[in-house]
């Protein structure tokens, strides 16, 4: 009797590395027989008799982060832990995943979301977490007019850090990665400086373009702990990390106790899992509806048909062929008109 | 003895709105034997004995708002009331100002700050108020990814706002305003939809196109104290205002009950004066240094020589020639190289 | 089928200065053959089949404000206007109100909370509107350590305002009043001035008392809309009004401009409807649990039975025999044991 | 010519746990030849001839963080990093401290306040570096209403953090630690629960204290970098940490993974010096003048004379005879009168 949910019917799918943490190494807590998958745009087949805003054939986005809004935790402002650390994400963590002919939605009137007339369905599937992910890290970071970032880890997550950041008002930013089909795209997004770390230690290169001045703001989007300590090695008074990468590995995030100044530097660090949510959803299909953010540049691969899946997550899994981001469409239309 | 204070020579002066207030009317104050001007970038060439940072020959920008950093107001985070309400605005308000062939700046470590390589003076200007009047709006206004946002008044201000509000991560941007000559320019720093209020009240033109959803933030940049009623008739819960417009006559500025929800909807009303000093504009300068923004559309004419400012001002005055901001170059070099 | 909702039977009830206007004057909407009242707590008699965290037999505080948690508007941070203006607010304004039999709470798993062993049933009432809503004055005024504040209008809902002030750490408190009955309470929470408005005009008598500096926040938590001018004339830069007085005559709230300095002063206004919810309830609770407030003086009259709630509310109408706040119990006993 | 200082001559003097780190053990940084001590209050003896608004013979307080507020740093709202991370801090640091017949102020207008007529010395003691650096944890640590809060060492300065809290509007406040002579201070600060960490793993004790809830926010006021560790095992969704303890040993401090959730948890770090400055002298003083703090409590040992500076000292270093704070008067008149 989940007279709050629908049901639905995807249009595409997208594999995350999250899914290969679950499936391959490094998630947390043992999951068996459970179908996986979390981005995904749809088409409602279903509804419970208690949804107000949504009804069958209505073509949805669909967040990976599904609350309980009426949770306290939710009412606090952390709806994302709605239940438990972690708890408001759900799918393919504590019930079956998107990647399957249906999907149960819960609490489907706060999360979901009609996708904008004309949009890619694959362009759809990023706003399920790529979107909300990079763009958390921006807010968790608190980037202000002008400021100095550094964005580290240019994968999809880190590539929308670095649209965030200059959506934000960004001045300069330093885009970290050492993959060179990363550069244009980064570029595109609004990367001002691009950085090598092959070449040489992050922090001396940061510290030299910036005449030893260092820079405002973090955002972590990719490879592990050590990173907090870089960072801490190129702030200014009253810097932020944002992490939104999740740490797979390794007892402890180490931050260095002479460089955080003894605790006394307002070096301060955030980190958090995306929001979900409705007004999240389309608050972010805004910005793309009106122009302000194309988030298909990451996407390297496009395949068609249920039956990709598998070959889409196994590109994830390899890193071959230059990929950034594949989505799979179930059918041949792949633009909502 | 004003041992803290740098002498400037001006490069290049830009009228504002403000000056033809103060010369003609709805100037707050009596003020007589005063140098105008508040707009500008220079040269130093006296240094107080107390200046840590600047010596003779540096290019500088100059904000028109030079607070007291030691006073209590800015210990509060309001220097620009430093010693008083507004007072942090000196510049031919309480002393001389700067359409002159030296000014005085004080406390000049912290109101100072050097033009990057290659700006124009003429953008070096725009430095001095337009970009921190129409960048504060946004940051009154509290804008998020993805809000929708409307703009009265596409002055020079109100065309900052735009690209503030854009460059906060606005999703949809109306700008208001019924002269076509700025319509380029706001669509250029990020409007998305422009309104001709004589076309029709702008009320009912947003909330038609919004399917009666409204709007989440206003900035007002121009226009008179109604356009706060309208405000109120179009805003989503949580709305506010971000105010920089100089409201230059009424007793009153007057919210309408039943609009303002008996005083019950979380329509907050935000408005105040740029802040000054020389982080702001470092960092405002380095969004137009790392192509970010470039306040130069709104410059529609440029004159060269001291003895052009009257006819600059005069041209400000009459708002002759579609202008929006007239910049005076002090010599044939226009560019700080 | 509502299955999200609990039925709950009064143990205590409160009337409300609102049920005054919703009955006489000054209510908003034409509402008929409608059950009134909105402060109350009670015992759960029934549960709807999704209900997770309550059970028949709990002994519960009841919000005021009873949102919609899943709306977009509450996962914005208003809850209090999910479904529209101030459509949080349920009880007598669009369904039966509390003073009855049994009345119904909608999304009762998120506004409802288990009242405190040992509470007393009169100071749970007080966590249904006057807690809250004196509370949010202070949040919405943004007290901060050491800040000057004066408080208008000592009904309960001011003499809440006190005491958050007190509580969020002001250094000095002005509560602003005529009656002498509510100068001990005020003292009581915390204001460590009383200003009688009748002995001179309260501008005055604030500046003097301040040597002419004036305070740093506003909480309006009665009179009328001049009280928003007298506000503007006691601002030290940076001023913020908390408005949580419903504003219920006047065309229009006047914000004398020369005051409001022109619109550049920071002087910001900020008003609405209290927040809602289980955590806001817990979390004020928690406050009487451990010893930080005590709503219950504020409590004037208790009477038992439910034959006396058209004795309190006549009372609250003529605001007779020193009337602060009366409570009617349903029972002898009154004590959560 | 230094001319923006005031020349002080001390009316009492404490030594601080950092004057001891600086001699002894643990201070960042060597130093040799320089006098020592930061905090004070006194009267001034000699202004600079740019001073506005003291004059000798005033009495005042003094910040032991004493700002250039016009450097960026201050500008940015980090003042206590003015010049360089921590180089707000110049007391025996980077110049003399004021162990001594005189001691300089540096910025005298931004960093001087008067003591309030009928203060202790002893209390204005206090006010250089005990109460601020307490109340900025509370800050940190951003407390709200109804916050359950746990502060970890109870010297001082911890003890000041619970006051802080309880100022702020925490519910309930764990106060951890294993001294006896705290306990009675620490409740009238109004700690509501004594945890002894000798007695069993304070994460065990307060998670069975809140039937496994955990708290929102730390303090960490003492102890070393394995607190942060707990906190981190205790923090429900949003925990927020605000450290103000100087952490003086270890390479690492060392965020547990797992129970930082992966970086993904919302538990974010906050650790910072305390602002220094006038604005906040004065707002702090505030509380005191008014009866909202009495932060004599803390004040164990008093002394007369000069000559006994190093008795404080050595007290504070050996932690003999239950002291918490000494403080030295210079001469037999102890309140500003």
């Amino acid at each position: 009797m989940r007279t709050y949910r629908c049901i639905v019917k995807p249009l595409a799918l997208a594999p995350c590395t999250s899914d290969i943490h679950t499936v391959y190494e490094g998630g947390v807590g043992e999951r068996f027989d459970m179908i996986l998958g979390h981005e995904a745009c749809g088409e409602v087949v279903e509804v419970g008799a208690l949804i107000r805003d949504f009804k069958v054939g209505d073509r949805v986005l669909v967040t990976a982060i599904t609350p309980n809004w009426n949770s306290v935790e939710a009412q606090g402002g952390y709806a994302m832990h709605s239940g438990g650390m972690l708890a408001g994400w759900k799918f393919s963590n504590v019930k079956d995943g998107v990647f399957a002919e249906y999907f149960h939605v819960n609490d489907a009137d706060g999360n979901l979301a009609l996708i904008p007339e004309g949009m890619d369905y694959g362009t759809a599937c990023m706003l399920s977490d790529m979107v909300p992910t990079g763009f958390h890290s921006a807010e968790l970071a608190d980037i202000q007019f002008g400021d100095v970032v550094a964005v580290f880890g240019l994968g999809s997550v880190g590539l929308m850090g670095v649209a965030a950041a200059a959506l934000k008002g960004a001045g300069r930013i330093f885009a970290i990665d050492s993959r060179e089909q990363v550069v244009p795209i980064a570029k595109a997004y609004g990367a001002t400086d691009i950085i090598d770390f092959k070449v040489a230690p992050t922090e001396d290169q940061i510290m030299e373009l910036t005449d030893g001045k260092g820079v405002n703001k973090v955002i972590i989007a990719g490879g592990d702990q050590r990173l907090f300590a870089t960072a801490m090695k190129i702030f200014k008074p009253g810097g932020r990390i944002g992490n939104v990468n999740y740490l797979g590995s390794g007892d402890y995030v180490q931050i260095p106790r002479v460089e955080w100044r003894t605790g006394m530097a307002h070096k301060q660090i955030f980190g958090g899992l995306m929001p979900g949510g409705r007004l999240r959803l389309e608050k972010l299909a805004r910005l793309i509806e009106f122009g302000k953010l194309d988030p298909s540049l990451i996407i390297t691969h496009r395949f068609e048909g249920f039956e990709n899946i598998e070959k889409a997550l196994e590109l994830m899994r390899t890193k071959a062929d230059g990929v950034i981001k594949p989505v799979v469409y179930m059918t041949s239309q792949k633009v909502n008109e």
